[in-house]
């Protein structure tokens, strides 16, 4: 078996760490696999860089940034090397660059555009451990990029994809997916599997678990996920197409973000191109928005609202109240005190009853619904950040603890 | 004029110290020169990385170790951009591998092979200093190599001899070439010029400012070196071809080596061979010999001695030892206690008297000689350790002070 195995910075922070993690490579190894592993920066490695370079400018060149970031993972995987290398298993660490992982030229953020397998296949079929930084890449130019966030996981599921490996275990230090956030529900339970979209939906609503981009790039290609845990040894869950309880099981997960505000604009005209204006507005500023809500209002006119990061809350307000009169609307409000909380499930489509489900209980705990959202496989409230923690509550004992 | 410059690692040590190069590469640059630089890793991080691989390994490949390493100047380097950048001044880093820095594969002390001056060039045309990492190469199969000691320096000098700069300066914490260590010679007096083969003697003599190596390789390609303060802005020591004083001056410089030993064979047979027999012993262990001493013994035999550097001298005499019956000796006498003692000068084989004034200052300063050698640039004597410093300062005053 071909397997990717991806450890993040906090499982390789320090020598005695890396030896374990080296050890869960070895396994692996003498199981008969040929194994590929990604790494990112050791710990605060990464922090401690954009520190140094802060120290020199307040706003460092974005392509000299790069450079001085990639060599975290470039620590990582040679000092992991060693460790195999020490255990008797043959090892070798490749950059980005060695292994041709070209990307466009968005230093900082840059996107993966080809990856040359050649050099990782040469090192497999001479029996070693082949290391490949994570993170990082390569432009046109020859020039070294970053990938952003969850860039690490990003270069994993990219080479699975290219190497068609038969799986990529991204080792976190959780064991799982769980039905909602441990910390919050300590009744929350390991899922076994769960689909590409229910963990795109549950990566989006906060679950940090795994970053988005990683999981559509392993769902266009069809790479097979695991998320399990690099210091409790067992299985994690699976993200995969097709699951095979997906008829049992009507929702598998909920998922909570506090990272966000509602902006509301009111007395709007009741005229075409309307949501066109407002929303290119907030185009030209980059602000991505989440759920839209339109309603009628009072005399005629109508009221338009939508939630967004928390962050570009004021940037989107000074750009919406400087466009008041090319828009035309009467008032601006906001709400930066709002929680959206999700359920997911793939099978949610064909049950009838779950939004029902999800109501009573939200009535039964006295959460008021601001919003509703809905799409094939969730369904999205807007509550009261205040009464989020105990809504979530509410809705796992409803769903998996009846 | 194209100017290479090349900082050491306690020049760009913190944030303070890279803006104080900076200021340096700037200034260069304001008066109208093209400028590249190269640059060791900040203060200790080579150690420190090191450090970090022996925490994992006692005894790292040297493969990983390399690629460990070499992030080193990749941070330095990446740093200086961003001072540069900040002061207003356009500037860009690149790798050893950008560069085409190819390499032997020799992991921790590779010998250059060749270097790709395009990009550098295409650089400079845009008006940007260039800063490349020093001390790093890539191998022909794309590995990362480190060049070893005196790597950045020689990085420097070949960049220099490639691109045909008008001058190669290596910025150090001392001011220039002396004609003795300073921390030993108060009156030691900073030489404006000197030959490279002058420079290679006193390099070897343990004067510590150019490794050899650097030397060698910019008086193949006749490269004007000058050694200068990062600390203190005047002119420092030119090394260059014709030095234009070089008929006034007797000598340039006098070195003291005291990480030295004497090794003795006493009672070989005289006859043909066994000068190659005892050598060929060495050579196999790769330990490297200086001085040798042939001498008439009693009863038709004969002595062989020699110096070699002090941390060999376990090895070699393991080695020689072992190896007693086969070529053939009665006694194998050591002395770790020795130093040699050399002037340098270009002038010397035209001048007579050199070596008398030499042994006349060291007999008036009761210091015994054990060992002489010559050759067309120096004299260098082997004394006691406990007599070296008293025996510079006489040799200093007798040729420079008088």
């Amino acid at each position: 078996m071909l397997i990717v195995q991806k450890f993040g910075g906090s499982s390789v922070a320090d020598a005695a760490k890396l030896r374990r993690v080296a050890g869960i490579i070895a396994e692996a190894k003498k199981a008969g696999n040929d194994v590929i592993v990604v790494l990112s920066a050791q710990g605060d490695t990464t922090d401690d860089l954009i520190a140094k370079a802060h120290e020199i400018s307040p706003e460092p060149n974005r392509r000299e940034l790069d450079m001085l970031m990639v060599t975290g993972e470039q620590i990582s995987i040679s000092l992991c090397a060693m460790a195999l290398q020490e255990m008797g298993i043959p090892a070798i660490s490749l950059l980005g660059w060695q292994v041709r992982l070209r990307t466009n030229s968005e230093y900082g953020s840059a996107r993966i555009r080809s990856l040359d397998t050649e050099r990782i296949q040469q090192e497999l079929d001479q029996g070693k451990v082949v290391l490949v930084a994570g993170f990082q890449g390569v432009n046109r130019r020859g020039d070294m990029t970053t990938l952003g966030r969850g860039g690490s996981d990003t270069t994993a599921v990219a080479i699975a994809a290219k190497m068609h490996a038969d799986l990529c275990q991204i080792y976190t230090d959780v064991e799982g997916v769980y039905t909602a956030d441990p910390r919050i529900i300590p009744n929350a339970k390991k899922l076994d599997e769960i689909t590409y979209a229910e963990m795109l939906e549950l990566a989006s609503m906060g679950a940090q678990v795994l970053h988005n981009r990683s999981v559509e790039l392993a769902k266009r290609y069809g790479v097979e996920l695991e998320v399990l845990s690099s210091y409790v040894r067992k299985p994690g869950t699976k993200v995969k197409e097709v699951v095979k309880t997906m008829e049992e099981t009507k929702i598998s997960g909920i998922a909570k973000d506090d990272k966000i505000a509602r902006l509301a604009l009111v007395g709007l005209k009741d005229e075409p191109g309307i949501a066109f204006r407002i929303f290119r507005v907030l185009a030209k500023e980059k602000i991505n928005v989440d759920l839209i809500l339109q309603s009628i209002g009072r005399d005629n006119t109508k009221d338009i609202s939508f939630t967004l990061a928390r962050e570009d809350l004021n940037r989107a307000k000074a750009a919406l109240e400087k466009a008041q009169d090319a828009i035309g609307y009467e008032n601006l409000t906001v709400n930066d005190q709002v929680s959206k909380l999700s359920v997911v499930g793939a099978g949610m489509i064909n049950k009838s009853g779950i939004a029902v489900m999800l109501f009573e209980a939200l009535a039964a705990a006295q959460v008021n619904i601001h919003m509703i959202s809905t799409s094939e496989i969730k369904i999205s409230v807007l509550i009261d950040s205040s009464k989020a923690e105990a809504a979530m509550r509410a809705v796992h004992r409803k769903f998996f603890e009846e």
